[in-house]
Protein backbone atom coordinates (compact mmCIF):
# COMPACT_ATOMS: atom_id res chain seq x y z
CA UNK A 1 0.00 0.00 0.00
CA UNK A 2 2.56 2.45 0.74
CA UNK A 3 5.85 3.17 -1.37
CA UNK A 4 9.09 5.22 -1.03
CA UNK A 5 10.59 5.82 -4.14
CA UNK A 6 9.76 8.51 -6.67
CA UNK A 7 9.75 7.47 -10.38
CA UNK A 8 8.87 9.46 -13.04
CA UNK A 9 5.70 8.91 -13.35
CA UNK A 10 4.91 10.41 -9.72
CA UNK A 11 5.45 13.93 -11.36
CA UNK A 12 2.24 13.16 -13.02
CA UNK A 13 0.50 11.56 -10.16
CA UNK A 14 1.90 14.35 -8.18
CA UNK A 15 0.57 17.27 -9.99
CA UNK A 16 -2.80 15.42 -10.56
CA UNK A 17 -3.30 14.90 -6.61
CA UNK A 18 -2.76 18.25 -6.12
CA UNK A 19 -3.99 19.73 -8.35
CA UNK A 20 -7.33 18.00 -7.61
CA UNK A 21 -7.81 19.37 -4.27
CA UNK A 22 -8.50 22.83 -5.57
CA UNK A 23 -6.45 24.12 -2.90
CA UNK A 24 -3.12 25.44 -4.39
CA UNK A 25 -2.34 28.50 -6.59
CA UNK A 26 0.14 27.52 -9.53
CA UNK A 27 3.11 28.42 -8.24
CA UNK A 28 2.72 25.79 -5.02
CA UNK A 29 1.78 23.06 -7.36
CA UNK A 30 4.78 23.83 -9.41
CA UNK A 31 6.98 23.54 -6.20
CA UNK A 32 5.06 20.64 -5.05
CA UNK A 33 6.43 18.76 -8.64
CA UNK A 34 9.94 20.38 -8.71
CA UNK A 35 10.29 18.22 -4.95
CA UNK A 36 9.82 15.29 -6.95
CA UNK A 37 12.35 16.87 -9.63
CA UNK A 38 14.72 17.68 -7.20
CA UNK A 39 14.66 13.63 -5.71
CA UNK A 40 15.02 12.58 -9.26
CA UNK A 41 18.08 14.17 -9.99
CA UNK A 42 19.90 14.08 -6.81
CA UNK A 43 18.21 10.96 -4.75
CA UNK A 44 18.59 10.86 -1.09
CA UNK A 45 20.86 13.46 -1.33
CA UNK A 46 18.05 15.92 -1.95
CA UNK A 47 16.98 15.58 1.00
CA UNK A 48 13.24 15.13 -0.35
CA UNK A 49 11.75 11.97 0.93
CA UNK A 50 8.10 10.46 0.22
CA UNK A 51 5.31 8.22 1.05
CA UNK A 52 3.27 7.35 -1.88
CA UNK A 53 0.31 5.54 -1.06
CA UNK A 54 -1.33 3.18 -3.37
CA UNK A 55 -4.98 2.02 -4.00
CA UNK A 56 -5.76 -0.64 -6.74
CA UNK A 57 -2.54 0.00 -8.20
CA UNK A 58 -3.34 3.83 -8.42
CA UNK A 59 -1.36 6.58 -6.57
CA UNK A 60 -4.16 8.47 -4.50
CA UNK A 61 -2.08 10.07 -2.16
CA UNK A 62 1.84 11.19 -0.71
CA UNK A 63 3.59 12.73 1.85
CA UNK A 64 7.01 14.59 0.96
CA UNK A 65 9.24 15.24 4.24
CA UNK A 66 13.11 15.65 4.80
CA UNK A 67 15.34 16.65 7.22
CA UNK A 68 15.93 20.46 8.14
CA UNK A 69 19.22 21.84 7.41
CA UNK A 70 21.48 22.60 10.10
CA UNK A 71 19.05 21.23 13.42
CA UNK A 72 19.83 17.82 15.18
CA UNK A 73 16.64 16.06 14.88
CA UNK A 74 13.95 18.03 13.35
CA UNK A 75 11.85 17.79 10.13
CA UNK A 76 9.43 19.97 7.76
CA UNK A 77 6.15 18.03 6.12
CA UNK A 78 6.43 19.81 2.42
CA UNK A 79 3.53 17.75 1.23
CA UNK A 80 0.50 15.68 2.39
CA UNK A 81 -2.68 15.30 -0.20
CA UNK A 82 -5.00 12.75 -0.87
CA UNK A 83 -6.59 12.45 -4.03
CA UNK A 84 -9.93 14.70 -3.89
CA UNK A 85 -12.14 11.61 -4.52
CA UNK A 86 -9.89 9.40 -2.15
CA UNK A 87 -10.52 11.83 0.85
CA UNK A 88 -12.43 11.00 4.09
CA UNK A 89 -11.67 7.26 4.17
CA UNK A 90 -8.69 8.06 6.46
CA UNK A 91 -5.82 7.79 3.90
CA UNK A 92 -4.25 11.24 5.41
CA UNK A 93 -3.73 9.84 8.88
CA UNK A 94 -2.28 6.92 7.52
CA UNK A 95 -0.03 8.59 5.14
CA UNK A 96 1.05 11.02 8.38
CA UNK A 97 1.74 8.30 10.98
CA UNK A 98 3.54 6.34 8.41
CA UNK A 99 5.53 9.50 7.89
CA UNK A 100 6.17 9.77 11.26
CA UNK A 101 7.20 6.40 11.98
CA UNK A 102 9.67 6.83 9.28
CA UNK A 103 10.96 10.18 10.71
CA UNK A 104 11.24 8.68 14.31
CA UNK A 105 13.41 5.93 12.31
CA UNK A 106 15.46 7.76 11.33
CA UNK A 107 16.59 9.69 14.71
CA UNK A 108 14.26 12.90 14.03
CA UNK A 109 12.06 14.46 17.43
CA UNK A 110 10.22 17.15 15.89
CA UNK A 111 7.89 17.80 13.00
CA UNK A 112 6.85 21.08 11.51
CA UNK A 113 3.96 21.45 9.47
CA UNK A 114 3.71 25.04 7.91
CA UNK A 115 0.25 26.24 6.37
CA UNK A 116 -1.58 29.04 5.11
CA UNK A 117 -3.83 30.53 8.05
CA UNK A 118 -6.55 31.15 4.82
CA UNK A 119 -10.36 29.86 6.03
CA UNK A 120 -10.28 27.45 3.18
CA UNK A 121 -7.49 25.90 5.37
CA UNK A 122 -9.50 25.65 8.08
CA UNK A 123 -10.36 21.56 7.56
CA UNK A 124 -6.69 20.98 7.07
CA UNK A 125 -5.33 22.74 10.23
CA UNK A 126 -8.12 21.08 11.82
CA UNK A 127 -6.71 17.73 10.40
CA UNK A 128 -3.52 18.32 12.06
CA UNK A 129 -4.64 18.69 14.83
CA UNK A 130 -6.53 15.59 15.23
CA UNK A 131 -3.22 14.28 14.54
CA UNK A 132 -1.64 15.81 17.49
CA UNK A 133 -0.07 19.16 16.06
CA UNK A 134 0.01 22.06 18.26
CA UNK A 135 0.11 25.36 16.17
CA UNK A 136 3.62 27.08 17.60
CA UNK A 137 3.73 30.43 15.60
CA UNK A 138 1.61 32.44 13.73
CA UNK A 139 3.63 34.57 10.74
CA UNK A 140 1.24 37.35 9.66
CA UNK A 141 0.83 37.97 6.30
CA UNK A 142 3.62 35.71 5.17
CA UNK A 143 2.06 34.40 1.96
CA UNK A 144 0.66 37.49 0.95
CA UNK A 145 -1.29 40.17 2.26
CA UNK A 146 -4.06 39.03 4.77
CA UNK A 147 -2.41 35.33 3.82
CA UNK A 148 -0.74 34.16 7.36
CA UNK A 149 1.30 31.18 7.94
CA UNK A 150 0.96 29.01 10.85
CA UNK A 151 3.32 26.72 11.73
CA UNK A 152 2.47 23.57 13.46
CA UNK A 153 4.75 21.07 15.72
CA UNK A 154 4.80 17.74 16.60
CA UNK A 155 7.01 16.08 19.21
CA UNK A 156 7.25 12.47 18.58
CA UNK B 1 32.33 48.39 -2.39
CA UNK B 2 29.57 46.12 -3.01
CA UNK B 3 29.64 43.66 -5.67
CA UNK B 4 26.84 41.28 -6.24
CA UNK B 5 27.74 38.18 -8.90
CA UNK B 6 29.15 35.22 -6.96
CA UNK B 7 32.77 33.53 -8.31
CA UNK B 8 34.45 30.49 -7.57
CA UNK B 9 36.46 32.09 -5.53
CA UNK B 10 33.77 32.92 -3.19
CA UNK B 11 33.71 29.34 -1.69
CA UNK B 12 36.51 30.37 0.52
CA UNK B 13 35.74 33.50 0.58
CA UNK B 14 32.40 32.55 2.44
CA UNK B 15 33.74 29.99 3.92
CA UNK B 16 36.49 31.98 5.73
CA UNK B 17 33.70 34.89 6.96
CA UNK B 18 31.40 32.60 8.49
CA UNK B 19 34.36 30.63 10.09
CA UNK B 20 36.06 33.61 11.45
CA UNK B 21 33.03 34.47 13.69
CA UNK B 22 33.03 31.40 15.92
CA UNK B 23 29.58 31.35 16.27
CA UNK B 24 28.90 28.20 13.71
CA UNK B 25 28.73 24.62 14.02
CA UNK B 26 30.51 22.94 10.91
CA UNK B 27 27.02 22.01 9.37
CA UNK B 28 25.87 25.18 9.06
CA UNK B 29 28.93 26.54 7.82
CA UNK B 30 28.58 23.52 4.67
CA UNK B 31 25.47 25.25 4.30
CA UNK B 32 26.84 28.61 4.08
CA UNK B 33 29.25 26.87 1.11
CA UNK B 34 26.75 25.05 -0.23
CA UNK B 35 24.17 28.05 -1.14
CA UNK B 36 27.19 29.57 -2.95
CA UNK B 37 27.59 26.40 -5.22
CA UNK B 38 24.23 26.31 -5.93
CA UNK B 39 24.08 29.93 -6.96
CA UNK B 40 26.80 29.14 -9.21
CA UNK B 41 25.45 26.09 -10.44
CA UNK B 42 22.12 27.14 -11.45
CA UNK B 43 22.54 31.20 -11.70
CA UNK B 44 19.29 33.11 -10.36
CA UNK B 45 16.82 30.39 -10.81
CA UNK B 46 19.01 28.79 -7.57
CA UNK B 47 17.02 31.67 -5.63
CA UNK B 48 19.64 32.88 -3.94
CA UNK B 49 21.11 36.28 -3.83
CA UNK B 50 24.68 38.17 -2.62
CA UNK B 51 25.51 41.03 -1.92
CA UNK B 52 29.43 40.64 -1.15
CA UNK B 53 31.28 43.99 0.84
CA UNK B 54 34.35 44.53 -0.47
CA UNK B 55 37.33 46.35 1.45
CA UNK B 56 40.82 47.18 -0.01
CA UNK B 57 40.21 44.43 -2.63
CA UNK B 58 39.08 41.81 0.25
CA UNK B 59 35.84 40.13 0.63
CA UNK B 60 34.87 41.10 4.39
CA UNK B 61 31.32 40.16 5.01
CA UNK B 62 28.22 39.09 2.82
CA UNK B 63 24.71 38.54 2.90
CA UNK B 64 23.04 35.55 1.08
CA UNK B 65 18.74 35.97 0.74
CA UNK B 66 15.95 35.21 -1.62
CA UNK B 67 12.24 35.23 -2.40
CA UNK B 68 10.57 32.63 -0.34
CA UNK B 69 8.71 30.16 -2.57
CA UNK B 70 5.34 30.06 -2.95
CA UNK B 71 4.49 33.56 -1.56
CA UNK B 72 3.34 37.32 -2.97
CA UNK B 73 6.19 39.04 -1.53
CA UNK B 74 8.27 37.98 1.68
CA UNK B 75 12.27 37.01 0.96
CA UNK B 76 14.26 35.26 3.96
CA UNK B 77 18.05 36.86 4.71
CA UNK B 78 19.70 33.18 4.88
CA UNK B 79 23.07 34.92 6.03
CA UNK B 80 24.82 38.13 6.93
CA UNK B 81 28.10 37.64 8.24
CA UNK B 82 31.31 39.82 8.33
CA UNK B 83 35.05 38.81 9.28
CA UNK B 84 35.36 39.04 12.81
CA UNK B 85 38.51 41.66 12.12
CA UNK B 86 36.04 43.72 10.55
CA UNK B 87 33.40 43.79 13.09
CA UNK B 88 32.26 46.99 15.28
CA UNK B 89 32.51 49.56 11.93
CA UNK B 90 29.17 49.44 11.11
CA UNK B 91 29.77 46.77 7.98
CA UNK B 92 26.63 44.43 8.82
CA UNK B 93 24.20 47.28 9.13
CA UNK B 94 25.70 48.72 5.68
CA UNK B 95 25.39 45.03 4.24
CA UNK B 96 21.34 44.76 5.51
CA UNK B 97 20.56 48.11 4.79
CA UNK B 98 21.72 47.39 1.04
CA UNK B 99 20.04 43.85 0.74
CA UNK B 100 16.50 45.32 2.02
CA UNK B 101 17.13 48.25 -0.91
CA UNK B 102 17.38 45.42 -3.49
CA UNK B 103 14.70 43.11 -1.90
CA UNK B 104 12.56 46.22 -1.88
CA UNK B 105 13.25 47.44 -5.41
CA UNK B 106 12.75 43.57 -6.54
CA UNK B 107 8.58 44.37 -5.43
CA UNK B 108 10.08 42.50 -1.49
CA UNK B 109 7.83 43.67 1.15
CA UNK B 110 8.46 40.85 4.10
CA UNK B 111 11.64 40.21 5.54
CA UNK B 112 12.70 37.34 7.48
CA UNK B 113 15.71 36.39 9.19
CA UNK B 114 15.66 33.39 11.38
CA UNK B 115 18.41 32.62 14.26
CA UNK B 116 19.19 30.82 17.55
CA UNK B 117 17.71 31.57 20.62
CA UNK B 118 21.36 30.42 21.99
CA UNK B 119 22.98 32.90 24.74
CA UNK B 120 25.60 33.47 22.57
CA UNK B 121 23.61 35.10 19.75
CA UNK B 122 22.57 37.87 22.07
CA UNK B 123 24.31 40.37 20.06
CA UNK B 124 23.38 39.24 17.11
CA UNK B 125 19.69 39.57 18.14
CA UNK B 126 20.16 43.18 19.18
CA UNK B 127 21.81 44.14 15.97
CA UNK B 128 18.61 42.95 14.13
CA UNK B 129 16.55 44.83 16.58
CA UNK B 130 18.62 47.60 16.02
CA UNK B 131 17.96 47.30 12.59
CA UNK B 132 14.43 47.62 12.56
CA UNK B 133 13.65 43.42 13.38
CA UNK B 134 11.00 42.23 15.43
CA UNK B 135 10.65 38.75 16.61
CA UNK B 136 7.63 37.46 15.33
CA UNK B 137 8.38 33.83 16.77
CA UNK B 138 10.18 31.66 18.66
CA UNK B 139 10.09 27.63 17.68
CA UNK B 140 11.57 25.75 20.75
CA UNK B 141 13.72 22.99 20.59
CA UNK B 142 13.80 23.69 16.78
CA UNK B 143 17.73 23.50 16.37
CA UNK B 144 18.40 20.98 19.00
CA UNK B 145 17.05 20.64 22.58
CA UNK B 146 17.29 23.94 24.63
CA UNK B 147 18.26 25.62 21.14
CA UNK B 148 15.27 27.66 20.06
CA UNK B 149 14.98 29.26 16.79
CA UNK B 150 13.84 33.25 16.34
CA UNK B 151 12.18 34.17 13.60
CA UNK B 152 12.80 37.60 13.18
CA UNK B 153 10.36 40.17 10.54
CA UNK B 154 10.63 43.73 8.86
CA UNK B 155 8.17 45.00 6.51
CA UNK B 156 10.02 47.05 4.00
Amino acid sequence: MFRYEPAAGDRDNVRRIVESSGFFYPAEIEVAVELVDERLAKGLSSGYYFVFAECDGRTVGYTCYGPIAATVASYDLYWIAVEQSCRGKGMGRRLLTETERLIGAAGGRRVYIETSNRPQYLPTRAFYERCGYTIEAVLKDFYAPGDDKAIFVKAL
